[in-house]
């Protein structure tokens, strides 16, 4: 790929000598996802210079690549005619992720000048909500009849592909517009051309419904390995397609927003570096005070326990190692169950399975760190210990038993939050690590603090 | 999708019942993703049972589809006859991902069943090293001459097309096998029959080489929209392709090993229920281990200002507040770079630009945390510090200092760490939260009672 990286300079010394033809070229050979990485980097009057030399063929994909943004910008500096130059190549499916990221003025103005057809299916697909199968499909697909035969449907193939945004896979329906069948063109092509499609197109099909998640049509794209999926509404009326790259970018995004969740951020869908100081602040501050006034209960625990800890100040050192790993224990286990929820590893009913499992794990982990705990304190903080006025075995035998109780508790807390929130429609991965960390936190400390009191006396 | 959930019972009863005509028909009809998503729920003996009743074209399919043990479980069980029926039927990029996981006995065993050429194809791929390029990719593609016209490479790819894994994009390569463009099937259809293949192919070629990150792959998959890749040598002469579908299984691939790396856990390819006890203790208990070590040097911090917290009892009870927010401001931040580096949004260069950002989103974030808290003391926990012979006013200031100095060096570490784990060519994702949470909560502990130290004068 080193080609491609280099000649990005080159370029921008071509545009600033105005060297426009040589451009020319060079953006012909390109690929438009390329080209929209170079113009980023560039200001807005070159922005609109070096889109302007681009070969109209490659105007509208480049156009599609390139972030919202500068998107406006560039709609913002179009004349009428370069603004219907774009809007009339693009696929329905690309113009509603434009017009949904643009201001109210800017999507007026793009709709002006969008064929009358082209803006009610553009319509169409507005009016699915947000994270719905509607919302990702387009309707530029190939339409066969059952009746043809192969010679009809690749002519048919032929007349009209070039508009369709994947040719690859064909849809079959009937007089009312019933999905009845799909077939590929690679069975097509190698079929005999008298052959009839019905005979040929494959009826066992796996379609979703308009109001479908994206994530679960997503996932079908990852489970069948399809080039394209169809989207029927109740009647199973064909209503339009949804096609792999479209499918990328949706479990893509879904990763992204998962990871962000168990970070407890507030999910954005904009690059690190477009997002501005206080969009991220806006991001982020929510989680961090609701953490930070839920850990003032923890706080509380410690205070309530004073008298104890004055009575064996040494177990005030081991409050972060088990703070600490009681939001490990949690976390590990929030995000192992949250990451297997979405990928569709396990489901609701395995719950019993899993805290089943997670006991077993969490009894294993627990004693592994308390042995290994217990030989460390022996030898490094047994002075300590003994210079509090306390037995060093049995200060080491408390901090260790209370790891196994809270490992054991972090896991299971770990565990059962994620299944809840799904069972009650929420998604799972705002029960990742932070909120758990915070939760078992405060059962780590009450184990601890009890364990201590009954077993040294204090 | 709900015809396919509900048949899973139905074909559960017609097996027990031995009903295998009506079976085998329903089989027919169902895909091979599904039919492996039944298989799972069998015992070893019904497996072996289901699985011969499958309609032969759907038998390899059906196999890879299913997960390494009862892939094993099949094959140790197989007749040779039926092996090499399987073995013949598979991909060769699905045959090595299949061998990849089996015990070496089971290796020779399937080797021993397959073609001299496809043998030496399979030995070829299982070279590569396991994350490259080279082996994801399939040696099954379509390939064109530069001389042929349309009409001929139709005929070439009807007479070949079948053991193709796609068609859909075909090579067009040199006599010394140097790969000189590309041709879509949509491009053919849509040209004339005499159309010569030379003037209608792509040239501006996005390919990759065998050694290069599999990930790197499948992230232009991601960015270009394609349908399969070309892999070469360092001649640039072709040796295969990788398909939308083995992109998206390293997309998922990478983002559940970045979330599991980011929860401190060593991933594993397993999905969830299908790994032992044992191999989860694996899994988890070495990050456990280190990172309950690393907090000793916590507990020791404040283990040195033990006299200085005996100055004011009440300090204690914020330590779990400013730890956590701490762990959970760093955390947004490196989870925030981390995802980014993955998906290509930031690179090495922007280090500069990251850290101011995160610089001011930490001085915004951390004023805010401030003021609430401040509030939030003096109206609740004052009566508790006075009673401690402080200044409520004093104390609170402590704290809430301690909150901005806190989440700037938290999310400066955060956004810090990942870059230079980068750098040096470490994966960035075990430099997350639990990692940097066990950094911060040190240095929060050190800020804080300095900080305490020299305000209160203790």
């Amino acid at each position: 790929m080193e080609n491609i990286k280099l000649s990005v300079q080159e370029i921008a010394e071509l545009l600033s000598n105005r060297q426009f033809m040589k451009l020319k070229e060079i953006f012909a050979d390109m690929n438009s996802a390329d080209i929209a990485d170079f113009l980023k980097e560039l200001s807005n009057e070159e922005l609109l210079l070096a889109f302007r030399i681009l070969p109209k063929d490659q105007a509208a994909d480049t156009f599609v690549e390139m972030d919202d943004d500068e998107q406006e910008t560039l709609i913002q500096s179009f004349s009428d005619s370069e603004l219907k130059a774009v809007v009339d190549d693009l696929f329905v499916d690309d113009a509603v992720d434009i017009l949904e990221e643009m201001p109210a003025n800017v999507v007026k103005r793009i709709l002006r000048f969008t064929e009358p057809q082209t803006r009610r299916r553009i319509n169409e697909i507005l009016k699915y909500p947000e994270d719905s199968a509607g919302s990702i499909m387009t309707v530029e697909y190939v339409r066969l009849k059952k009746n043809m035969t192969v010679d009809d449907a690749i002519a048919h193939i032929r007349s009209t592909g070039l508009d369709k945004e994947t040719i690859y896979t064909c849809y079959v329906t009937d007089l009312n517009n019933k999905l009845i069948g799909i077939l590929s063109v690679k069975t097509l092509l190698l079929a005999r051309g008298d052959e009839i499609i019905e005979d040929l197109m494959e009826t066992n099909l796996i379609y979703f419904k308009t109001n479908d998640d994206k994530e679960d049509v997503a996932n079908a794209f990852d489970k069948y390995d399809l080039i394209a999926i169809p989207v029927v509404d109740d009647e199973t009326r064909l209503l339009g397609i949804v096609t792999f790259d479209d499918a990328i970018d949706v479990l893509q995004d879904e990763a992204t927003e998962d990871i962000e969740k168990m970070a407890a951020i507030i999910p954005s869908e904009k690059p690190y570096l477009k997002t501005g100081i206080f969009e991220t602040w806006k991001q982020r501050i929510p989680w961090l005070l609701l953490l930070m006034v839920s850990a003032t209960f923890t706080g509380k625990i410690i205070s309530s326990f004073e008298s104890a800890l004055a009575g064996c100040v040494a177990l005030t050192a081991f409050i972060p190692m088990l703070m600490d790993t009681a939001g490990n224990s949690g976390g590990q286990t929030s995000v192992t169950i949250i990451r297997s929820l979405s990928l569709g590893d396990i489901e609701l009913k395995d719950v019993l399975k899993i805290l089943w499992k997670e006991l077993r794990v969490a009894i294993v982990c627990g004693l592994t760190l308390a042995v290994v705990n217990f030989g460390k304190m022996m030898l490094i903080d047994r002075g300590a210990i003994i210079a509090d006025g306390q037995s060093a075995w049995l200060v080491s035998f408390v901090v260790s038993i209370t790891l196994v109780v809270t490992v054991v508790f972090a896991k299971l807390v770990g565990s059962f939050l994620p299944i809840c929130a799904k069972k009650i429609g929420f998604d799972p991965a705002v029960m990742a690590s932070p909120f758990i960390t915070t939760i078992v936190d405060a059962l780590a400390l009450l184990v601890y603090f009890n364990i201590a009191q009954s077993i040294l006396g204090l």
